[in-house]
């Protein structure tokens, strides 16, 4: 039987990854995949959604270091690759992942400048050669991201870092992305309708090579 | 100011390292360091008991992944250490651990045979060069240690693991206490009395040799 593919979308807080998602469903809909498993990172089983709170949260006066936030999202992540995405694409299921290991290298990596050295041991560690099929980061300047992402309430521990910190995670972001074939960018600042045709355009030239 | 140091207790379950740490407690306190910080881990720091908890429990039918295990133990381990013992060493306090890095390289290198460079490799992450100053290894043949834990009352989820998980543990902690200087190990097996006396020995010799 012929595995399933894994999709991921990737992008700042605002950048319009839910509407991506929602896209792309219906997309492989229309084109007969119908039996699509949704993903979240951190997060997705109810072992990696107790880390994700614990990542999210804050923790009084004891500050969360930087080397423990890493783990906990790579833990999270070696739960749901190996409890849910690898035995639905197994089982010939597609899966659509909102966020993957692309975020820990642009937040952790990028964001919280954690050496690249240590980033690549824990991701050959977690995941060894696992990978998405394909990922589209929606790309977007984080101050425009930011405000869109603020008018839908409150912040969470880590949207409320500061600029810089969206700022050194977008250009790690667009680094891998333009050293990665398998990632596409997709310009996010660009009104609705056409962030809408530049996925479906992306998705539908990936489908007929890969398909 | 003088550093404080780091002491730990080690060993399987049963083999005696609350009452290991009650003497060591109290021969600190004769030779007139009073003011001595206690640790456990996993866990520690509210963040770490948290991810104690995860690691600790039953997860209905998600199993936990052993990396996952890994990288929630280093995560609690980094938290403790960042947190907690080395801002009590750079006070000039004493530590004294149930348990710390040995646990992991005997648990889910040994045990769990977890890759030796994967070990490694998040060891480094996650503590760098920090290591205890000393380290009480109490060995026991893991039929008598299990024997004693069980009749403490219900077992938790890495405890209720088969004997030849615990024997490749046991094997794991003499190969490394047998290639460090600064592990000591201790006859838990004998009478009480006996155990004691050999725990306060090495204690007076170290002190003698470091303080």
């Amino acid at each position: 039987m012929k595995l399933g593919k894994f999709i991921v979308v990737e992008g700042l807080e605002g950048a319009g990854k839910s509407t991506a998602i929602a896209s792309i469903m219906s997309k492989l809909n229309t084109v007969g995949i119908d039996e699509v498993v949704s993903t979240r990172e951190p997060g997705g089983t109810p072992l990696a959604e107790k880390m994700r709170a614990l990542v999210k949260e804050e923790h009084g006066n004891e500050p969360l270091q930087d080397t423990t936030e890493l783990l906990l999202m790579y833990g999270a992540r070696v739960q749901l690759v190996e409890t849910v995405i690898k035995p639905a694409l197994h089982k010939g299921q597609w899966v659509v992942g909102d966020r993957h290991d692309l975020s820990s290298q642009a937040y952790q990596g990028g964001g919280r400048q954690i050496a690249k050295q240590t980033m690549s041991a824990l991701k050959q560690i977690s995941l060894g050669d696992f990978k998405p099929d394909l990922t589209l980061y929606m790309d977007i300047d984080p101050r425009i991201g930011l405000e869109r992402a603020r008018g839908r309430g409150e912040l969470d521990r880590i949207e409320k870092m500061d600029i810089s910190f969206f700022e050194r995670a977008r250009d790690r972001y667009l680094e891998l992305a333009n050293s990665d074939d398998s990632i596409v960018i997709i310009n996010a600042a660009q009104p609705i309708a056409q962030v809408a045709e530049d996925i479906d355009s992306a998705l539908s030239h990936w489908l007929g090579m890969n398909v």
